[in-house]
């Protein structure tokens, strides 16, 4: 066992208006799988809407993303608030629109989105501290965001999504199921996860497991 | 890769008052993982309550079980009302407390708890065609109740479940982390997860690799 914690930021419950549940739970599987101990966090704020996972269509209520993404912490998540750099070894962001949403304003505002400033403050705390950081799904998109200068990131497949990233300062480089993309310089690790539309849930995971691998080996 | 397809039966999102994310998310794992297909199930009821995940208080509002059960599904459940047992070689039903308050009322009545009848139903449908069921963590209370005649199951180490589970007719035989308990000549396999309250997920993930594997050796 290890005493290295790894945050995770998470941006709700459920991959159409906050954090996709598969890659969060797969990397809170993997970090414990590696030995280590997660911390979760997320913001206090209302999530940008609530969308019906059966049919998408907008429903007329309202959640907060701290209170959601307990359900996938089973209650131990903190709000990002309170998040500082010295108490994690790395950080994680699992995908899912509500990190697009959420977390940033990608979703609306492409390579003109704005990150929450709690999320910002964590990904810069957490890099200027020299740990490093990974980014699942569409979660890059805040990473090129944040760090800029040349940070190199996957989006999978998705061309869209990659001219995006390098608009905004990163390089991208394609990825297939179940693989990363390792940036060893600024200790950024990224994997494309469900940005394969039809990816299965076992490819997933692999490429989760390689990830939390690579972020434990830029420690 | 198999062409085995496995029924899941969901019970909203989350494990306070729904289905317990890590089990769920791990049990559509374990499926692909083995090669074979899931088909999502869920009651298209209102769930018993909703709990705020982070306090455990109950919040004044509605959610229904189906549609929050797409939340774990990715969008891919149908209602358990059109379930055919001819459709699956198997069934698993994953724990969290909305399978003791959605898919029976054991939260409150304990072994004199009544089943929602498109469970029993799928699972009577699913035993009586000879295929293998799995259950995790308290959902060996379902299959007590609806199976009863001696059924072999698990409730991890928790004594007062185990009493309830003879009391409804069927045997109890403790297990640990990672565990699991087969009743070869019924063909059904329960892995206690969470009922370990300190259990890791990696460890919950083990005994739910463990089940699938039994279940397909069940087949």
């Amino acid at each position: 066992m290890s005493d290295k914690k790894i945050g995770v930021i998470l941006a709700g419950c459920g991959h159409q208006d906050g954090s996709e549940i598969h890659e969060a739970t797969l990397t809170l599987w993997a970090i414990h799988k590696h030995g280590c101990d997660f911390l979760c966090f997320a913001p206090d704020i209302k999530q940008h809407h609530v969308l019906n996972h059966l049919n998408g269509e907008e429903m007329d209520e309202e959640r907060n993303v701290l209170i959601e993404s307990a359900r996938i912490a089973r209650g131990k998540v903190a709000s990002l608030a309170t998040f500082s750099p010295a108490s994690v070894d790395a950080l994680i962001l699992p995908g899912g629109f509500g990190a697009a949403k959420n977390l940033c304003s990608y979703a609306w505002d492409g390579p003109n989105c704005k990150v929450h400033p709690d999320v910002a403050r964590a990904i810069q705390g957490v890099h200027e501290a020299g740990k490093p950081i990974g980014a699942l799904c569409i979660a890059p998109v805040i990473m090129a965001k944040v760090l800029g200068k040349g940070v190199l990131l996957t989006s999978g497949q998705d061309s869209g999504t990659a001219g995006h990233l390098e608009e905004m300062g990163a390089k991208n480089q394609p990825a297939s199921y179940g693989e990363i993309v390792v940036d060893r310089e600024q200790k950024v690790v990224s994997t494309p996860c469900y940005m394969l539309g039809d990816s299965r849930i076992d490819q997933v995971a692999e490429g989760v497991d390689r990830l939390v691998s690579a972020v434990l080996e830029l420690m």
